[in-house]
């Protein structure tokens, strides 16, 4: 099994080779822009460990895990224009160093590639694997659609917004183990095992993502601590808090959610009203209970005889993860 | 044969029993306002059309067919957003209607829809249908790209417009052609010939288009006639009222044509340029060239003994168009 190293240089290598026209490079340009920005590449990986697992060499996957990447980072530069980000991991957002309208078109164009690439995928498994891929599509941009009502909305439910990160976040996750798993000739049923494997593990990295926005450590998290909270952001923890409020503590995190201060002191304030609630322990518990769903569909696999131990180690990985 | 009546009542049928879901309703409504603004449908028609004279049953193929149509469809929504366009086929566009953030995902949900329902096609020729569509969906990207620089260039050439349209509009058709043969098991080379008696029919009816906007009649033409005029467009008229204009007559151009006035003046000045220097006459001679190109590519497939005359009559009708 060639190690998870081995895998990141495959992938990397394989994106810096995907040969993008010169014209019109308008078009072309953010494109480039956009995939030199770098990120995790999970999604990719993920995929190719599916297939080796099943047996067959990363190699054959190459493709489908390129067309999963360019997928997810057209979500993002689609999702930058609507949420007005300014910035994308430290650097401008195509709509902000090009415009709104080449950030719409080249975003349509990496989707169109991204599905060039993942119909590449072995002729036996296309089938199956186009339908996995375009039913999550759809879903993340539920997701999306979801995420931007609840903005608007002040009676969201913890179920609809553990819905919501199953669509905007999760299903990609799980659509890319399940299209990996594909292609390594795996049964549907397998291939279903780890669907859900990645759509609850997904759920608890978010959640995870909630906490550490929150509590990491300002040193190692990369982003300003208490950036939901200064953005008014609904999370599993402030929906908690508010469940879980008095009415007094209700009227002070309602001021502080309808605030446009971006303060320490609002960070502060906000933070202590979770701690006096119990509310990382809560969000912590299930983040622990996603991440425990996840791996009970994994050792499901593991008495069929299958080797599912990267996942686990990945797994783990990413539950100890600071940043 | 099943008569191009009944393939329209199969598609408009087919359409409204797509099943979009209601929820998250910001996404589904658009879609289901956009796809219900009709059209000529055109494109699903062509691609049954060509499934059938392969002797496939039309049925086979109205997946894909819908796919192409929802896909068409999807790219008026995002062009409408970029140029700002406050109306299509006589309703408000959808980011009038809504907004720009639900136009650019309901789009992007469109897209997907239509790949979805472009995977439907026969197992057999899936792999080389989605090649031909997602070669096609990034070109015509490319194509509203192209047209999005000419606005800001001086220096277009009539070659350089040409391919624009190609791209923007004649592609499309074309690989609806190839992909209704290939779902008929059409050999590579006879589907070949259908996509290149698409393309150059596309950009003869593009062609057309240009003469129509300025020697339409109003009564049938169903747009302002003068529109592109008004609009300062490039188009084959004024690309070539350029090229043949005196010193004098070009500055007299260059004053219409950057000019905000939308007056009908405007427009009859300039139709008196274009009827001086004989650009009608022009613009109809190089549409029936490429009518003749697109011809002689069916006759191949005529000489080979496939029935090709409803592609006959559909492309003399298309010729003969008022609007």
């Amino acid at each position: 099994m060639i190690e998870e190293n081995n895998l990141d240089g495959l992938i990397s290598e394989a994106i810096a080779q995907i040969n993008f026209p010169a014209s019109p490079a308008e078009l072309y340009e953010p494109i480039r822009y956009t995939l030199s920005l770098g990120g995790k590449r999970l999604r990719p990986r993920l995929l190719l460990m599916a297939a080796q697992m099943f047996g067959e060499k990363p190699e054959t996957a190459l493709m489908p895990s390129l067309g999963l990447e360019v997928f997810h980072n057209f979500t993002l530069l689609h999702d930058d224009i609507m949420d007005e980000a300014p910035l994308r991991r430290g650097k401008p957002t195509v709509h902000t160093k090009w415009n709104s309208n080449i950030a719409i078109l080249s975003g349509d164009v990496m989707f169109a590639e991204a599905c060039r690439l993942m119909s590449k995928a072995p002729a036996p498994a296309l089938n199956q694997v186009m339908e996995v891929f375009f039913k999550a599509a759809v879903e993340v941009c539920e997701g999306q659609q979801y995420d931007m009502n609840f903005e608007k909305r002040e009676d969201v439910t913890i179920p609809e917004y553990l819905e919501m990160i199953r669509l905007k976040t999760a299903v990609l996750l799980g659509a890319g183990l399940q299209i990996g798993a594909l292609c390594g000739n795996a049964t549907s049923e397998n291939a279903s095992l780890l669907y859900h494997f990645g759509c609850d593990l997904g759920i608890a990295f978010q959640l995870m993502d909630d906490v550490l926005d929150v509590y990491g450590d300002p040193e190692k998290f990369g982003k300003q601590v208490g950036g939901d909270i200064l953005a008014n952001k609904k999370t599993y923890l402030s929906l908690k808090a508010f469940e879980k409020a008095d009415s007094a503590v209700n009227t002070e995190l309602k001021h502080w959610y309808t605030s446009r201060e971006m303060t320490d002191e609002k960070v502060n304030r906000v933070t202590a009203i979770f701690d006096k609630l119990g509310i990382r322990r809560e969000a912590e518990q299930i983040t622990e209970s996603y991440y425990f769903k996840a791996l009970d569909h994994l050792s499901k696999l593991k008495e069929k005889g299958f080797d599912t131990s990267a996942f686990e180690i990945f797994a783990a990985k990413l539950m100890q993860r600071e940043h």
